[in-house]
């Protein structure tokens, strides 16, 4: 597996942020509003591992990599603050609001009608913004 | 409302049919051989509803509709069976085993290590076949 | 399975509108509100499937269809504003205050302390209304 | 909450014996063989808080209870050993094969039609012991 | 399993009281004030049942039972009232910021991102006040 | 946050695999073996971020994060084989089978009775090795 791994952090940060300023403009600047003051290196594993390692691969654009998110999210139920950022992200690559509004809804057959529908009403608030 | 519903249910049923057999050509017999001794109405239900008026909508095409299922299941984490069945949906409607392999990969984000490695050892079993 | 699907979808919409509006008298109004600017369908489909196909089924009566999606929803943890609502239904058609608690009380032992108080919570907040 | 707290340790092991019997005749046994070589007093803790002081109250009949606990269950979606458990507690305490079938196939609307699927497929199984 | 059952619920009350108040100074009040008007029982079993059967238990300090609290709870994602009451719990036990934080952030492994980045937002609010 | 990426992609890897050969000295062949045919790089994420960046920090033992690892672990449910896997960490590193105990069975109060009768038994089979 080493020979995989010759790539440094840096580089791996300077990836990540060239991919979470993709779906959100503000993202390293609100990531560091957020955790500075509690735990500053969970930002840097957002950026580095999140976005510079699993975001930036190849195999999935970054529309499908939103939509297989918002699925997840909408699934937990309960992480309703980075559903709302994943919707605005989704709409950032181009992800039309059919595309968002289906994926929420298809959601209804796997986590249930109420996590459809919580996910339905994040979304709707992300549209009229 | 009212005015959405003048469908029939036998072209509910028709249209969940024939796109269930899209994506696993043999869906109708499994899901009577399965659910005929103990429910056969779920059998309808899942033709019906989740094949009928969900998989068969405009918005998202097949091969995405697969992708977000396998997300909503691998963070699930518990419907094993069903998850072994869409990554045989997922590559019957024309994914790649890559988009498949990233679609998993990416829930270690949101559902954790554990529930991607179980995503990822199913669809090792589901390839080798 | 085609036998039992000769109803048409306009008598599974009468059926679930007559079911929900006996657990909630301004449930389509309350429906159409929530979804109209974002997903009117998901409307139709909670009152023609969850209604019209699962709770107008005989085999349960509504009370006890009400006690097994409170139990359901405690467990989930997340959906409170779906839980806020069943326990008003679960009133509607006739369950005592004491069954809703012992319900909500038992998910201690399956769904753990934490949903249970929670659940408890919610169901103080109805009763107090 | 003092004043509540009279009945000593003995009585409450007694009461959910009792009503532990009452769902699984050999339940004491098979809870011993369980845990006596990994947690001996989970076993009384099964025994005196989740029958004793809850399954034993007032409020709902054990027909009521294991239904709930089916629905938790099934939304839970890990726990077979003991869905399969309470599948045969209800069984025992009078539910017919129906309520059962309907309390699982509720429960897609709320956890998910996996969950119900796999609910139906322990049940099935139970039932054709 | 009986030999084992001699002690009193009035003991159990008491002792459970005695370690509850070690990691809550006010938790017999809070406990009571939340819980009177809906289901007083449940106060009992919290203090007699969590705290009295389980936390007073030999085998892990109370400054490790917070810990592995913090996780569970960080991995079920929705109880954010008890996160909160449960990071108090740890500082008032002598639990170091450094170690609160550690918790929560190995949860992103395994509970997901979403989950620690809540857990670490309730941390950083109760570590202002 | 750049300052704090310095530290090149090699040392994460070679710190992460002396910390998980640590907890499992056969680690990173099993974790080859695992997934050389699916998904390589989940293998090097497994050992450079979940234990180069997470279990290597200072603040927290092994031995504590093995702990919580288990507590989270038994909160999801699901994850049997890394269950598993964690307690034969858990008792590498020098915990008891006491605290592995005390871990599982306090979840009985936060994820409920079946999740931690199911991690006992996971414990139960792993100290009968």
């Amino acid at each position: 597996m080493k020979a995989e791994s010759k790539q440094s952090s840096d580089n791996r940060y300077q990836k990540g942020l060239k991919t979470i300023t993709a779906v959100n403009p503000n993202a390293e600047d609100d990531i560091r509003q957020m955790l500075k003051d509690i735990c500053p290196d969970m930002g840097k594993f957002i950026i580095e591992f999140a976005f510079g390692d699993i975001y930036s691969r190849p195999g999935l654009d970054l529309k499908m990599r939103e939509l297989i998110t918002i699925s997840s999210l909408v699934t937990l139920g309960h992480p309703k603050t980075q559903l709302t950022r994943h919707v605005k992200n989704a709409l950032n690559v181009g992800c039309t609001k059919e595309e968002i509004v289906e994926t929420i809804l298809q959601m209804a057959i796997y986590a249930g009608f109420p996590a459809a529908l919580n996910g339905l009403s994040i979304a709707k608030e992300v549209f009229e913004e």
